[in-house]
């Protein structure tokens, strides 16, 4: 990993187009997490955020969500810098920031947003998917075969299914399918994320879990916080109509899912793969 | 408010279409806050999350949240119910969701997605408006005015100025204009939430809070914490390429902002106005 993470991330794909696969270079949103620290003058410190974000104008994105939260004022900040702590790895110091305020860290109920632990070693995709290995297994070798002339059918399969989104435009949707891309269920919330729980939360009080040979596909993109989740349900393929985060992809690899992207038309992108995505001669 | 939200909202909008506006019902998609509570044998009890969803799937959303936190599994789940306390108003006990467990209560070590307290009375839409109260003054009445054939142009503008989007295709984008349509900012990230906390971090280590007299233009859609960011921020008028919540246009309503959606094309919905969308004639 470099020193300091670009808000881009250079990566190898595999482009379907019908029924003709091309490899070549694709350019990723880079996704990693950025810790919120508090620090005061009598040297108390607090950790008040951890967020996935794309790297870039990170002080900026500190002060914004302490504003947000009706936490700091601008007026109470003395500075903001990266943590220059000397026993955290380089790519680490770089995804936290620390506010140093001019008075004493305020009171923080329940404000967290939190849904990864900071580890000792600090905060970065790398050492997030070390903390998830803790959780989750990766997905076993399977027969799964993808075919790409089956994968274009599902995000209409999807939306037309989807019941308040034809009345509102405004749903987020995810959907369960077999390979032979029949839909098993679906759910959809404003949240991207919640519409994932309902659908996992589906299967687990159904006693179906771990959803092996099954495919997840959601109307939006591919964030690493989506991919747990898939990934905790033990669904070995995850297809998005839209843009897979980097740290999707490397969340994908490092567990053995395959991850398709941009399945739009007769088109997708495969990110990881696994063998498991093949045209059908 | 009715007892139970369901996953749509009936709301009156005004549709511009080029320089014609008519009014109409429409329907949005229902925001609503859900309190996810363990319970175990010995009558220990505990909020692991307050989550912004679509009313729909509740128990499901529960028990797949839990899951895919790795917190509690299935086999750990005596019953799911909504809150039966006497106290809490039919709305709330809608909104809050026991999981009764066979066992102790995990530990849950830095694990919330909060971002609201949970109130006496329970969690509710009109509940986290009143408690945004405590620290978000209204917008103040003002002279803004909001030309839609000004308004048209400012999607495009966004897009040809997001350079990461240019090369990945996925990044959310946010976007601070002035009311004659000069952009004067913009920030990308995977995360919508960041996008407008970038700014508004700009903004604020540029000294410039409250943003009095300008528009924030988001790429996806409008959630109740976009708006909240926007309001924190002074910001009088949000305009969305995609949908608003139901809770996003009672926010606006209630705080004085202006809300447009479905900013699309020569045409968008004005969902809350304070008078300030008006066509050049």
């Amino acid at each position: 990993m470099k020193a300091r993470p670009g808000p881009t991330t250079r990566t190898r794909i595999r482009e379907f187009n019908g029924s003709v696969a091309r490899d070549r270079r694709d350019d990723l949103a880079t996704e990693e997490p950025l810790e919120i620290r508090l620090t005061a003058p009598d040297g108390s410190r607090k950790t008040v955020a951890i967020t996935m974000r794309t790297p870039g104008h990170d002080f900026e994105l500190a002060a914004g969500f302490l504003h947000g939260e009706g936490l700091v004022r601008s007026g109470d900040v003395a500075a903001i810098a990266y943590c220059t702590d000397e026993d955290l790895p380089p790519e680490a110091r770089y995804n936290t920031v620390t506010v140093r305020l001019r008075g004493p860290i305020p009171d923080l109920p329940a404000l967290d947003r939190h849904f990864l632990t900071s580890s000792a070693c600090g905060v970065c995709g790398s050492a997030s998917l070390d903390t998830l290995r803790d959780r989750c297994v990766p997905i076993p070798e399977d027969t799964l075969r993808l075919i790409p002339e089956i994968l274009y059918g599902l995000p209409d399969a999807l939306r037309r299914a989807q019941g308040v989104f034809g009345k509102t435009g405004g749903l987020h949707a995810a959907g369960l399918f077999s390979a032979d891309g029949t839909l098993l269920a679906l759910r959809e919330d404003v949240g991207r994320h919640n519409a994932v729980d309902k659908l996992v939360g589906w299967a687990a009080l159904a006693d179906r879990l771990p959803l092996a040979g099954h495919v997840l596909v959601v109307s939006g993109r591919a964030s690493y916080e989506i991919m747990q989740k898939a990934l905790a349900a033990g669904i070995p393929a995850v297809c998005a109509v839209s843009a897979p985060s980097s740290l999707a992809v490397d969340l994908a690899k490092e567990f053995g899912m395959t991850l398709v992207g941009f399945l739009r038309g007769e088109r997708c992108n495969v990110y990881a793969d696994k063998k498991r995505v093949q045209t059908m001669e």
